[in-house]
């Protein structure tokens, strides 16, 4: 942490924010410059909390400089993790990780209409809702354990993985004994007893960054998860909430680059939610794999306009199938670029 | 819900969408413009998913009209609610509501000394966390139940009726055992399973905004508690998340005369999160005041520097009762100014 | 500033960020801590770039410590800045500015009416536009020199001073000729050629933050005009652009306690345009008064649904003066507690 | 536009408003619910101001339907815009553009080799900054004149088109003296008097968007512009303000996708102010590019430690030279997927 003092702090001031420093076990850098004094503190395991210096007298600003993340971090572990689903499949490896399917299981003939498409279209890993966030209480909120059985059945019928929401500990518990992924949405990025009981799952964890989340907050909830054992965790970039109103959200696809520099974890891009519109659910999904995202997770629904939900974001089948083929191509692009 | 057509849509495409309008069983009105037609829905009792119209061809947007709100409006309930707590206090009515103590109960020494003192300023009200929801998992978590059985005996030693946050299901049971407000965080704003339980809590709950959330969708969580039989819902306004680096959060108290122009239930302001820093908290807890806020729910601490968490915006024990006597002065002078 | 250093960065790495510091003619501060090593820079007179850091191999961050501001700050000035307005009026000193007037200039008789009203409401300064900022090219712009004229008549008719917005270096000019304090709008904040040329001008600058300014930028525009030699600067928050859809802008009070701890500029308040709404405009305005704002620039109009610009926010006559009356008690209540 | 009456709207509220709009010259329609009656207004030519309707009594909220831009739309020119550019180079065509260079002109050496070397990686427009508006006043302001003689040597020794900069009047003069394209940059997106001038040069016009400009006010600062004749506009999404800190703005790509779908002016992505950062600028220059945009606009230094501005997010020659390589094989991936 670097303390500034104010140009006109006192002689005592500095001497009582040195004490300070000192009393908290740590050793203190005063730094005179030619306006102000600085002071650098240096000697603290973990973070040091700004806040118990910033009120007192001669403070200008106290700036925090250590990271509070371990295990996400290169740091630890310098090659990117690649998250193995179920024995045959993997997010983090050299090929692109296709997650497609509708927002929610409907119906078992909907979702196995879909489930045979993507499959066909070449996605390895099939996405549905049985619980849904829904924003109002009135709205459809998913067709709950029967939903998953039918994910299940998917499974077994076209050999996709299955990546599915849970909004508690009871939803967990389901997604075990049906699912392969669970995924944490965006709502519940910082709800910590949910991603304590994710820690302690045997399944993969696919993270969604919250609507306002900064880089910090996001990799600290993929902390929570693996503090807890879990060390199998997808980051999922979905869209951030901003000013701006032709989009649902606003796609920010430097979160790629900034997460590889930071963590080993993986990034998949949700250009689905990302946008909220069928006609910028390609352009952006092609972006995010030039980009270097390690997957997509889009929406796809054999009728967008009788979808129970989202229905203006997802792909029909066709234009699912067409982007497999640019997403694949620009992959190939790209490989050797991303490698360094 | 409004469909406006592109300039040009061709008859037949508008044709399209009046039929789909009538299988859905609503009423639609052509208006035709004079560059574009336009397609009024009607009939419907709910709100119109406008997703259904979004991409079918010839359309240009689907505009939402009707809210997906109902117990919260003041179509329901024309006059403020005036939440009751524990048979002699209450949040909502004339008298302004003043909730104060620390950020977390750290120790049954300092917990008692802020009450104490917070008691003989003028609150009401004592805040306290038991169970901390924290962005590191590396930070101090709270006290968990000791910390509410503290609280407990602060309520019978000074009479101060207990506001304090449950994280999950668990601390929703723990709460109510030992408090008599249940806070919901604004991360867990939109926790939807969170928010049904409280719903059936027979507390009141204190439901903070989230930090980038709409006024729809802070109002749409507090209906989730109302539609489970809960009506006892108090508003908070902590700030939300903008570019602005010279506070923690941004205070929004526009949300103030907003959620009166729609809704019956009270609303209180955290001027202490709203702010982050200990030098902005008198200054804009007295501008909520002024807005027309319901109360004030206020971060206080013996020994700022010392707090576990979240010291720099605490207010001391002198500063805390100097700023009762100038809200309490500001209320005076606008009661009448709001009453209409 | 401080570099923070990777953890894996090599001796080699350290040594050369370094001699490049000392290249510049800087003095560098090792501080090797537990993880990582940190490097002190002083000797600056201005801030340094912390870009030319960034890249160099070993490097994880720059964080700039010195603030590029020197005339705007308390460090120069350590009083409140009273800005004199021809002779007879002040914007900074005890008595709390009232500057309103409808958003544009329309009619010699809808300027007059207003004129007459908000001085016997007590107002000492009139607002109106006659260059116009618009949105689209299509919108009024306002009646130019002809509008400037009929402010100039309102000044000898009611004693009023005349607060008017030039858009480029010919609006200076003509407002120079006609006015008493020139206007600098929010889309013009970082217009560096107008500040410049405002900088040069014998009128206060009422200058506006810009929709997404951060303080500094906000700041260093005041440094802009005050860099040329005008000292005479008032700061105006307006409200700024977030997510938030129950307001135009986001009103951010939180500017005035912040400004004042770094700077020696007033600061008055817009809730007109900082909410956009009529409903909203008393509450925010007994807000920012409440909050310590030196004065309160509002639009007023006659007949507020047949204004020619921004109808929706103005206040009727009647409206604005219960308003007057609320905010000088208010005032008067806080004056001691703003005085330190 | 649609006005939306509260529910409990008497008749009486209703006819009011019915009668305004006829006065206004325009069609009312009404239209009964459920539970609210609506009313859509046809006949307007133009967008109609909701402000007018807002206040009245019994609205609830005033819809505006119709966009107020005209030249910008596809419903004028149906086919993408060729901004062509001094004779023999184009941007809106097939290929690629390719603007790259320094962020300000440091020097005739500077810029000579950074010519050189960008043309050789197959740029076709030179960029740098002769007038540089810099957030602090003590920062360094370019070259002026002499920078744009220097600009025009670069043109005459590697045939590479100008792109620069102009701040005012004064700076449109000096570029259509020197240079091929006018730059107005994000700060001044909305200075409307700068946009009339640009609008009557006979150069094109690079628009950069504003800090925190939505889609429309950018369209319609592009329609500034043309209405005063030039219809040479070229859009440039360089990032936008938001509350994320691990970049310098946020790159909002599905900018490009909504520009399309609107108008048909073409579009050219600035990653390296949309980023900050070299190590972001090719990751998101590729995705720029996949996601369809026009054209790159890039920053190159020769010596990005030693850049006078802007350094950290400068490419080196060599990166900038693999990323042509890369986007340019990504544009020919998704050629035909951007063709309808």
């Amino acid at each position: 942490m670097l303390i500034v003092m104010k140009s006109d702090a006192t002689e005592r001031e500095i001497e009582d924010v040195l004490s300070i420093v000192k009393d908290l076990g740590f050793r203190a850098h005063p730094l005179p410059g030619a306006t102000r004094t600085a002071i650098a503190i240096t000697g603290n395991q973990g973070a040091v909390d700004p806040t118990h210096f910033e009120n007192l007298p001669g403070v200008a600003e106290a700036i925090r400089v250590t990271k509070p993340y371990k295990l996400i971090t290169l740091d630890l572990r310098p090659e990117k993790t690649v998250v193995r689903v179920g024995g045959d499949a993997a997010i983090g490896g050299e090929e692109l990780a296709l997650i497609a399917g509708p927002c929610a299981v409907e119906s078992r003939a909907q979702a196995f209409a879909i489930a045979e498409a993507v499959r066909r279209s070449g996605a390895r890993f099939f996405r549905g809702g049985a619980f849904k966030p829904r924003t109002s209480p009135y709205a459809f909120q998913g067709l709950g354990e029967e939903g998953l059985k039918i994910l299940a059945e998917i499974r077994e019928a076209y050999g996709l993985k299955i990546v599915t929401e849970a909004l508690d500990d009871h939803g967990v518990d389901m997604v075990e004994r049906y699912g392969d992924v669970i995924q944490i949405g965006a709502r519940n990025m910082q709800n910590f007893s949910l991603l304590r009981r994710a820690g302690r799952s045997h399944l993969p964890i696919l993270l969604k960054r919250g609507l306002s989340a900064t880089l910090d907050e996001w990799l600290l909830a993929a902390e929570y998860v693996m503090a807890e054992g879990n060390y199998n965790v997808i980051l999922c970039e979905r869209g951030v909430r901003t000013f701006a109103q032709h989009t649902r959200n606003t796609l920010d696809l430097a979160a790629i680059p900034a997460v590889r520099r930071i963590s080993h974890l993986p990034v998949v891009i949700d250009p689905s939610h990302g946008t909220g519109h069928n006609y910028m659910v390609a352009p952006l999904a092609r972006a995010g794999v030039a980009c270097g995202a390690d997957g997509l997770i889009i929406e796809v629904h054999d009728q967008p306009e009788r979808a129970l939900s989202d229905g203006a974001q997802a792909l029909t089948l066709e234009q699912y199938e067409q982007l497999v083929a640019e997403v694949r191509a620009i992959h190939e692009v790209i490989a050797p670029a991303t490698v360094g």
